[in-house]
């Protein structure tokens, strides 16, 4: 290719989008390298700010601090100063880190929930966009594109109580080349998330490609519902307008008395293995209180139930008749009791004496359950650990 | 609910992310609005910054500026300065602007390429990530979800080549629910892009559903491949690392003799009408060079073919046997011409001289085209506006 073909290529590119800003942000990102995972395990995180004071980045990978909020003292991320440089670049280089996903953002004079202009990483959780890197090692491995086979990743509308609401459904490589049906797995998120949390932070489509490439985990097809009914979707994609979907979780009994209209649609749509013993329901937070009260309400629907930092005794029995009559229904679920009931938290969760409750619920009725006890919060780093530990255990009594 | 549920139902929701930053950006959002869309179709922007002595938003809804670059003088959006409130809020308000999705990013204290905290509204081209609005209206409408049925959108990995690569599939409302077989459009970005520029930038799910809704065009599928074959994905779904794709289009011809191997996995794995009549190819700038020389390479495969702001001239014959003797391979394609061969390119455009010379070549051989000239450059803009009234005129004949 001649010397001007190439220069009116780069032109095309620095013009492709007509927005100036990227052009000056192609030109910035040229000189700043922005995260940088080192040979240690160690990440450098850079920001150019010539003209900043202060310049801080605050994330999952520095040690924990404690703070006063309105709800009582709470652990939260810490926060680490950078170091300016002679060209204006800010820079910070952490101690090594355990293989893991880790999220960031900066403090920019003061200015809380800046993200990194030099990285193309990130994901919105609720309202927040956070950019992350990931340090690779068992763990971090596990939530990044491996060169196996992928399955799809599915956005789809499906009718429930008459309204057109929006999924994710991921199914499994060679599903598209196979007449084979599929066990599935309905994976529900919390409270202000949507139904697209367990994409972006829960790193789902990761996780089951490599499990199942690994043969860790049987092929299965993943559903992944928007647990708020009074929106359709997640921000964007709904003629709802530009909503912000903040304390949009519904804990009022609509949800699960529409499930099983996610359910029926689901058979109908994909090749599933339409019975008891290929279907799980699995959810953190609201979305274990969601797994806990549709499983128990529809106990012909699943055998295989998980609470992640379960919200569990949120009902209000006086919302909806979901909610009426508990431990009645409950009774009736493990007369036939589901082939597993797996209840993991961590030890700081602000759950978890609720769970240390539910289980004596559990114990005294002599339900059986297995339980798994993690360091750490209501956090989305659990939550990951979680699935691909409850994932592999699916379908295969 | 009490008050004690609603209280610890705040903090879970407070909590649910487990990133403080992610607490204060609620915070610091319920004071922000931003952005507004005002009743007269202005928009006012804001931005938080106490400490901030400059903030500048800069965007396409704002009047182009010329400026210098290594490449000549380029018009480029402009910038307008916000005003500080008392209370460290920085606001601007514009002018009533047409229906229209404008994007925009602000410059702080001389940083540019900042985004804004307090919307979820952003989207991601090339390395870029820009915040967006929508001034409803005609054309605004068009790009926003409405309450229509809706199409599904699907990534999937296709082999071309022996190799797995990513692409974007939409199917139309009633797909999954009929046993139609239905034409496909093959929809290409430009450089630097990737299988999710249509998505984002090009808002192509909301465009199809609202133009099939409405009955001004067929129900149709749409295939987004990557058009850089140097990588199998988008950035993060790559099993290559979090590899930047500046400068990562292909003009080699690797991208276009695979191809073939894109419509057989197509038509293999979709309900696809597999005839030339019922398949289009068009694609903006790289794309619309990348159709131009696919439909000619294989002029069995598509009756429509569509050239936006195409970049036509930059085939190197020496880089691949597919770009030697194009006239006499053009000659063979509209020896039975095409139903349609569509060429549309803004009067400002960079490759606007380029075009003239194509259009000669096609006017000195009797090959018939049709050719819509529209204001403006080589912008999204327009690549939005050339799609909805490309669509129209598809498999119509």
């Amino acid at each position: 290719m001649n010397r001007v073909c190439r220069n009116l290529m780069v032109a095309l590119l620095l013009l492709v989008s007509g927005v100036v800003s990227a052009q000056q942000n192609l030109w910035h990102r040229v000189a700043v390298v922005s995260p940088e995972v080192n040979d240690d395990c160690s990440v450098t995180v850079r920001y150019f700010a010539p003209n900043a004071y202060s310049v801080e980045v605050t994330g999952d990978f520095l040690p924990e601090k404690s703070v006063d909020t309105p709800y009582g003292v709470m652990n939260v991320p810490g926060s680490a100063s950078l170091t300016r440089l002679d060209n204006g670049v800010w820079e910070y280089r952490s101690e090594p880190l355990a293989s893991e996903l880790y999220t960031y953002s900066f403090i920019v004079d003061g200015m809380s929930g800046m993200h990194d202009p030099s990285s193309s990483y990130f994901m919105r959780d609720i309202n927040t966009q956070m950019n992350y890197f990931i340090i690779p090692g068992e763990r971090g491995d596990l939530y990044t594109a491996q060169n196996v086979p992928h399955g799809t990743l599915s956005k789809v509308w499906c009718e429930q109580g008459g309204v057109n609401r929006r999924m994710t459904v991921y199914t499994p490589a060679g599903y598209e080349d196979s007449d084979e049906r599929y066990p599935v797995l309905y994976l529900l998120h919390g409270m202000g998330g949507d139904e697209e949390a367990w994409l972006a932070t829960g790193r789902v489509v990761e996780i089951m490609d490599n499990l199942i490439a690994a043969g860790r985990c049987r092929s299965m097809i993943v559903v992944m519902t928007n647990g708020c009914t009074k929106h359709v979707s997640a921000p964007g994609f709904s003629h709802e307008g530009q909503w912000v979907p903040y304390g949009s979780g519904s804990m009022d009994g609509s949800f699960e008395s529409l499930f099983p209209d996610v359910v029926k649609w689901v058979d109908a749509h994909y090749r599933t293995i339409s019975e008891r013993g290929s279907r799980a329901i699995a959810g953190l937070s609201m979305g274990g209180f969601h797994s806990a009260q549709i499983s128990k309400e529809y106990p012909e629907m699943f055998d295989y139930v998980g609470l992640f930092s379960a919200a569990v005794f949120r009902g209000d029995n006086s919302a909806s008749p979901i909610y009426a009559n508990f431990e009645q229904k409950l009774k009736r679920q493990f007369d036939n009791a589901p082939k597993l009931y797996w209840i993991a938290i961590g030890k700081t969760d602000f759950l978890y004496e609720e769970n240390v409750r539910y289980r004596e619920l559990l114990d005294s009725n002599g339900y059986e359950y297995t339980y798994v006890e993690s360091e750490g919060g209501h956090i989305w780093r659990n939550w990951r650990v979680y699935l691909s530990e409850f994932a592999p255990l699916l379908f295969n009594k």
